[in-house]
């Protein structure tokens, strides 16, 4: 593996610098194309997927998280409150306060339910100077996070929804969980008792643990319970992956949770709530990310893969390498018919060194495209594959076609219409 | 024209919550959908234009501003400082001293000019109770914010292109502008003086105004003077929109800077950089916005459009209709083909009211489609276009693939494979 610190600088995927602070990198224009990729990635899954698109903003006031729980049992990862106006308005620790006053904007009826909000979101996090690093620890979080809103009957199915997400992202990111958690309670917690880490009732945390449980069993997923390791409002399923350094870290989170929709007063009306005296029922919301965070997401991609990313993750998915001067224009025209099927394409040319330092250069560029006099002649590309190996010359319109879908993920593949 | 503020509201664009605090509302999926649609319409403009898009964090360390100027020119306007660790840090203002910092990271030669930044970033500003009001005076903003560094002789086509990257979105858009301005200094400024509001020398600033003002000419577009309104670091162009309390504001903007390249120690090597003494040179920066803030640009199409929002923005592009119970599992394949195109499609139920009042319920989607047994039997759709126009019916996948077309902003739909 790689260590993301050194090799994601070196490939000029992020930096960092003093006049900004500690634990805010940015993303350079390459580390800029991997995220765009992600966010655009997971923006489709969720759509396909049922979930609804929101924005909300990343400051809220002090008493939204008194209402949460998060003041009382997360203001030492907190950031200090700013007087604006005549309020008092904090950093966001999370997002889910701000869904759940979302959620509640709007009368809801049963027959709506569930209800899936999504959203890339700025999130906050004070952490000490000593642990930040890199993109894995870091004081500003782009969080991919949902919030289900639904009855206690579907929560199970809304879990193993999530789960088959993440799978799936797992699967068209090439990474590789080292452990599944069941997280949970402390083994002496008092659950709900004054000055507890945790809030609510026994019964609901026990309801809570068993879905999740037997989510992750019906999965065929081996998991370790993990005492200690919940959040203040209930259990979780934490996916954890190793970085290069063998230190272990959540990207992924399924969460259940009876105690925000219940601080938050959220409701929803059942099948007769138009009657006298009908129902008005409480939701449970499932808490879930599905990449993760993007700074971690993209921490990890780079351990994994240095700088030779799937192909629908690559900075530059094609490079085109002109023989010598007399192929650049076609070599301009080949780069840009790539660039209008949406591919990220860059020209190597001739006058930056002999065709094979060039090739060697690009090697991390899953797709590379020699064009020497022959191939202006026929109209031709032969593609050259990351592993070395080349296809036959043929129609660079059709080529072009094939790097289009050749440099989707997998899992967008499936398009029946 | 429409009160957005009302209007939004009704239509589940946006929302706000007392929690949340004043001047920082949401978008409601509705809403969120035009957002996605507008970020998605700008990223790829410009990329097609040649801009290479970055992401950075929405902080910085309080001295990143006083080196910027922002700190003394500004800071009534920004958040207070918030200290995290051993640091002071603050919410920024703009953006342009992170993306200062970006090009600063690397060695840049004068074969890579023009450098075009684009972020669709967050940035805030500490507006007064009084003035705030639904999403065109908030107190968190996402900017479409684009930075190009260049040389001297490059400022004029560069500032050209970006007014017609604006001139063609608000095409797409469907705005009218009410003014364009060459906003200068008031005409007692003492450019560069201790306490003057503005930085830097009067020849720069000179050299701005006559650069902007001949970019406005060539562009045949009619524009005033306007004494007073330019930023602290120099001129800009201003492109003007009136509310529907028959208020201007800003969208869109252009801006020519010679000061943040200097503070900031910006450099670029010359043709002959690599000989012993050559040349380091600094380049200019140009700022520009083309779609301006998301909230603002929302706020303004629902207050021009209403809800018949142009077909690419639409929340729902397609309604699809069941003229009664035996069709409804037709009109879930058909709106679930048309999500399979990524068209944003819903079904209005047969037992939600007759057809007459279902189409007139969703009289403000571009497009309605009525599915009876005529349509099921033949696999056929007949298009209902907003304006009330019916197309003859045709096969269903040719329909779809139509929308997916007329779903499009038009500057978008030329794709010169």
């Amino acid at each position: 593996m790689f260590d993301h610190r050194k090799y994601g600088r070196e490939l000029g995927l992020f930096d960092s610098d003093p006049l900004i602070g500690a634990g805010l990198p940015y993303l350079l224009p390459a580390g800029a194309a991997i995220r765009h990729a992600l966010e655009s990635y997971v923006a489709e899954l969720e759509r396909r997927a049922g979930y609804q698109h929101v924005y909300s903003p990343v400051l809220g006031k002090r008493e939204l998280y008194e209402i949460s729980g998060h003041w009382s049992h997360y203001s030492d990862d907190m950031y200090p409150p700013m007087k604006v106006g005549e309020e008092e308005v904090v950093l966001r620790p999370s997002l889910c306060p701000h869904h759940a006053l979302i959620y509640r904007s709007r009368a809801h009826s049963y027959r709506e339910l569930p209800i899936r909000y999504a959203e890339l979101g700025g999130m906050y996090r004070s952490e000490l100077s000593g642990v930040l690093g890199g993109l894995s620890r870091v004081r500003a979080i782009q969080l991919n996070d949902g919030h289900i809103f639904c009855t206690l009957d579907q929560v199970a199915d809304e879990a193993r929804a999530a789960l088959d997400l993440i799978l799936r992202a797992y699967g068209d990111l090439g990474l590789s969980p080292s452990r599944f958690l069941l997280s949970l309670p402390a083994a002496d917690a008092r659950i709900g008792e004054p000055g507890s880490k945790y809030v609510g009732d026994q019964e609901s945390w026990d309801r809570s643990a068993d879905l999740l449980g037997s989510v992750l069993r019906d999965a065929g997923v081996e998991y370790e319970q993990a005492l200690g390791e919940a959040a203040f409002y209930g259990p979780k399923i934490d996916i954890q992956l190793e970085d290069a350094a063998g230190r272990e870290y959540t990207l992924s989170t399924i969460q259940v949770d009876f105690h925000q929709p219940a601080r938050f007063e959220l409701e929803y009306i059942g099948a007769d709530g138009n009657k006298p005296g009908g129902d008005k029922l409480r939701p449970v919301m499932v808490h879930r990310a599905i990449i993760g965070s993007l700074e971690r997401v993209i921490a990890h991609l780079i351990e994994q893969h240095g700088g030779a990313f799937p192909a629908w993750l690559a900075p530059v998915q094609v490079v085109v390498l002109p023989l010598s001067d007399a192929e650049e224009s076609y070599a301009a025209e080949i780069a840009r018919r790539a660039t209008d099927r949406g591919l990220r394409a860059e020209i190597a040319h001739a006058d930056e060194g002999t065709l094979g330092a060039r090739i060697r250069e690009n090697r991390q560029a899953p797709y590379q495209v020699v064009v020497g006099p022959r191939e202006v002649a026929a109209g031709h590309l032969a593609l050259r594959h990351r592993d070395g190996h080349q296809d036959d010359p043929a129609e660079a319109g059709a080529v072009l076609d094939g790097l289009m879908v050749a440099c989707r993920p997998a899992t967008l593949q499936e398009n029946p219409r």
